[in-house]
């Protein structure tokens, strides 16, 4: 990856913020994509611990390395390698193909638009009445968005996104390719009451009558506020009534799932193939971890963590960390996670204590019955 | 939201099933869509427990509340929220953008196909081969339609669908955007027994030697009776040899995955994000929640119950409740559960009694030993 | 389903590798789509044990069965049912409505492209600029391909697939519907430490400030390697530098996830539903159960079995199984299980032995003081 121009490790470190060990003067032109195959004339970054144990491997004259690196190459040492990896990577860049500004003779916007002049709208996209979208908005191509929609400033939609009628979507919103937002949530009731609220309500004479599931009108929306990121397939669902919200600067990963209703804070983290039921709220700058779940109607506090694959059934207070389905305490799991695969030798105890206890009362019994003829003979004796 | 003409309390109590508490002529005009923004003139609804205890805050002239609740304003109390929910939003309804009766100029529609004159293509829409469409199904833009595909009547199918050749779809299915129905089943064989069919053999000398997986045609097809709804990014596929079976009137999440040849009974219900590997049968009614999987040839039956999360790898009886991976009845899983967090206590008290048990048994030594001595001393003594 | 031409069981099993069990000459000219429907004239499979029982009411007039399954008419057993099948059905096939060779009128390919003459791109197909497409190639109707993308030859994408800019295609890759192929790795900084920093760091004076997390472009790409097949609504992310991997002949099913920076082996089977975070590498025929899920950077041998919903969090050996949240070696788990599931009465137990300890402790000391008292009753006697 070539520099826009050529740097010193002095210039680097400053824009970096690291500290230069070797030549600050030496000038470096390219970034290597992999510190492996640097070439000598390459700028490497290696902050893995295992790449930092091969490091003698890596050609490039001079590497970033985590703080506390000491190598026998000029060195720029960084406290925050994610920071370093992201001031780099800004200046780096990498070409993308994205629509031209103007609207692509293929696309098919509905006349009563209202589309802002530098809006670049992609080949074959659909966009239905009354939809309004602001200034350099990119929508790339295949991307089909209903009617009475509202999109912000700066948005990139990448190809083949979904975005029903009326959802409101902020400024400088992302959404991966084939990110749906604002589908119908799931939302039945019977007429009857269903066997399973029968069940619930301890009632076990249950009927084979068809009883068919009528869907709940979800006549809501979903808002997207400033800065969200939404992942690659993830499904935002519209709620039954009001909105679905997610606040601003929140990060959704791929294949997320989040059903009607749910209040996101702002600055959270979802992490691919999260499942969130309906009416969920989740405080600010919670980090909900890969495969997590939570129930319906459940509320994660202002920087909670929410581990991989964890199932939320209740509430999670602040700053709490859990683990485990039904998920708790992260330590207590772990603590109970770990006696758990000693489980097989507190059986063998318990099994070993119950012949050991047996056995003193064996011992207790003879020792008595030893007395007893002793005393017995002490007695006659007497 | 604005009702369609003026109603009193008491035609909404009979309309939606509930009892006045207060004058049933009042009348209203607007229902609010969030009871805490309700204006003075507007009909809300509160349901959740949270909301119940702030309802002092609610401004709205008139309350629907569940049955029991007593408030200082008008009240409809309803048995079955979800229920008044429903019959108040039908009545409500909201706008959509669906597309107009007759084909979209830009959707491409193969000349042999069977069309409906009421049915409503939208842009950009692509239908193969032979495929027939019933009485006023409409296809929203960008969905993808094979050849020889089947659909009824009275369909809707939101953007971006696509449904592969052959599938066959009832009446009245509704398919969010972006679902998947027909694609490909999973199914791969090698030449040679692979190194997971020689160790399943209990032979452990494995091979490093390429041994492609071989692509096993799926020839058969998928069959969605009617009345399904099938949510946003759901993916059904198509079976090996015969059809992967979705009974009517069962409702499917976003992001539902239904490996090859699964057989879905009636009213089933399948939560987001629900994964159901090949030939599984599920019996009508069973109510599958999110993220629970189950691996293949599982037989879930009528009215079971899976939990979140839950990992079935056993059959389920028919009114079963399972929760846990591996699964098990909630009501043993929930004891476990609850023990498993005593497990620090459990080991604690095992130590302790073990060293107890020591204790006893010198105790025991020592009080042997004294009487030994004694006996000796008494034989001595003798 | 009708042979290309009839057959005899002698030639069938010669062709499927299987040993005939009655007239070699029999001929037929049918393959029955479902045992239970076959017609007299049909040759069945039979391979479900359940069905095997019930094999009476199957009409064929020859039936093709696992080895060592004897019936009242005539058979060809094979060792290995699946790659019967995979052969009978390579032979019957079955007809799919793919494009014909050519660009079809309505798709928008950037005229910089490279497409081999026998590729077929169907309608409304979008191709970036500078985009390579090798012989006999096809690509179904709505998918999206970006700018400088490498696609090799006979591969086959089914409609609605993305494909972002840059990413390298093999030969005979096949993408099921909605497939995404290069949408952004998830990757993000804060400009100051970020609440989740502070707490791993052991500071708890967490920040209610604004601290955006800010995105690290992602620069790096896919690879996909010759005769992958990537799963319907399945996402593989881009590297953040260099490249995700997906090595030759592996298998993704559908809705699976792949982070940005994963390598992956040859021929390993990734099943539903699967999530893969970043940096994890994958060794050759792994084979990853369905919604198992991998914490980043994790490493998984050659020929190991993580089982479904299995949450990895440490590396996993060489031919090791692993099972649980967090996982471990699956024999061990299946104990652990098992156990945990008899806790209940190891509770008992316990409380059993404790009640038994202080019955033995109050024995104990009865037994003492009536030494006690005898011995000084000795001693006042003496």
């Amino acid at each position: 990856m070539k520099l826009p121009a050529p740097m010193t490790l002095g210039q680097i470190a400053e824009f970096i913020g690291g500290k230069v060990d070797g030549p600050a003067d030496l000038v470096v032109e390219n970034v290597a994509t992999s510190p492996m195959a640097a070439a000598e004339s390459d700028l490497a970054f290696v902050f893995d611990k295992q790449l930092l144990k091969q490091i003698d491997q890596c050609k490039a004259k001079a590497i970033i390395v985590p703080q506390g690196t000491k190598l026998n190459k000029p060195t720029i040492s960084v406290a925050r390698p994610n920071l370093a990896i992201y001031k780099m990577l800004m200046v780096v860049g990498s070409k993308r193909y994205l629509p031209e500004k103007g609207i692509h003779p293929s696309a098919i916007v509905d006349p009563s638009c209202d589309i802002s002049p530098d809006v670049a709208i992609g080949p074959l996209v659909v966009i239905g009445p009354r939809t309004k979208i602001g200034a350099r908005t990119k929508i790339m191509a295949n991307t089909v968005i209903g009617g009475e929609v509202s999109i912000g400033e700066d948005c990139l939609f990448h190809p083949s996104c979904m975005i029903a009628d009326k959802v409101q979507i902020g400024n400088r919103v992302i959404l991966q390719q084939g990110a749906s937002i604002g589908a119908d949530g799931f939302g039945y009731v019977t007429e009857r009451p269903s066997n399973m609220e029968l069940r619930m309500a301890g009632i076990n004479e249950l009927s084979d009558e068809p009883n068919p599931l009528l869907k709940i009108p979800q006549i809501g929306t979903v808002i997207i506020e400033d800065d969200v990121e939404i992942g690659s397939n993830s499904t935002i669902d519209r709620a039954t009534i009001g909105a679905t919200r997610v606040g601003h600067g929140t990060k959704i990963d791929n294949l997320v799932m989040m059903a009607h209703n749910c209040q996101i804070g702002t600055e959270v983290i979802l992490v691919a193939q999260v499942g969130i039921a309906g009416s969920c709220t989740i405080g600010d700058r919670a980090v909900i971890a890969g495969q997590a779940g939570m129930k319906d109607h459940i509320k994660i506090g202002k920087d909670a963590i929410i581990e991989g694959q964890a199932g939320v059934m209740r509430d999670v207070a602040d700053k709490d960390i859990h683990l485990g389905s039904p998920s708790y305490n992260v330590r207590e799991y772990m603590t109970v996670h770990v006696l758990t695969r000693k489980l097989p030798s507190l059986f063998n105890q318990s099994k070993a204590m119950e012949k050991k206890i047996l056995d003193l009362q064996n011992q207790l019994d003879e020792l008595k019955e030893s007395i007893k003829s002793s005393s017995v003979f002490e007695t006659s004796k007497k």
